[in-house]
């Protein structure tokens, strides 16, 4: 008892865990839990995550900066920035940027962790 | 099978859905699954949410305007924007805005949802 109170307290940036890399998209994590995943998705023009699902958990992704092309089982939608959507389980999902030149962010909680990962 | 896909993308928008009340702190919930609660808090000058614990769930609070004191277990931080702080299972919690005139709006993503709430 006590040890986790005394534990620094951990605290992130959304903006500042931000990268970014030519070769795919980089998923900058700022916390994670047996319960929750909590990411920055980082996307260059023309990057994508690719279309998947997961039986038991639920993802929502965020729009921090630039413009996503969110999929959600059969639709797809742009979102801008201070926009989000609900990735239920079993709901295959997934992120791009189409954008020609602006850079995506979009903050990413997934919950809980998909099976077979830490 | 099936029925989840044709539903229509559940979106929301986290600036569009503030809602602030002269009386006490407001969540503005935007989803809510078994999974997690998706909310942002809306803080008026000296409105604060009391410290407080969950056994079985980890809260995340992300400052989108404003400045936050936030206590996590026996440790209290400012935060501003962009910045983020994990409360783990169990440990007590807390948010305030104690500046004198601007308002305080903060994304907190709890998962689970705390015991005996839908």
């Amino acid at each position: 008892m006590g040890a986790v109170y005394t534990r620094s307290m951990q605290t992130g940036n959304v903006r500042a865990a931000q990268k970014f890399s030519a070769d795919k998209m980089v998923k900058a994590n700022l916390f994670q839990t047996e319960r929750l995943y909590y990411d920055v998705y980082c996307l260059e023009p023309g990057q994508a995550q690719k279309v998947h699902s997961h039986a038991g958990c639920d993802k929502v992704y965020l729009v921090l900066a630039g413009r996503a092309i969110v999929t959600i089982g059969t639709e797809e939608r742009e979102l801008g920035p201070d926009e989000a959507a609900l990735a239920p389980a079993g709901v295959p999902h997934g992120i791009r940027n189409a954008a020609p030149v602006e850079r995506l962010s979009a903050l990413v909680v997934t919950t809980p962790p998909p099976e077979g990962k830490p």
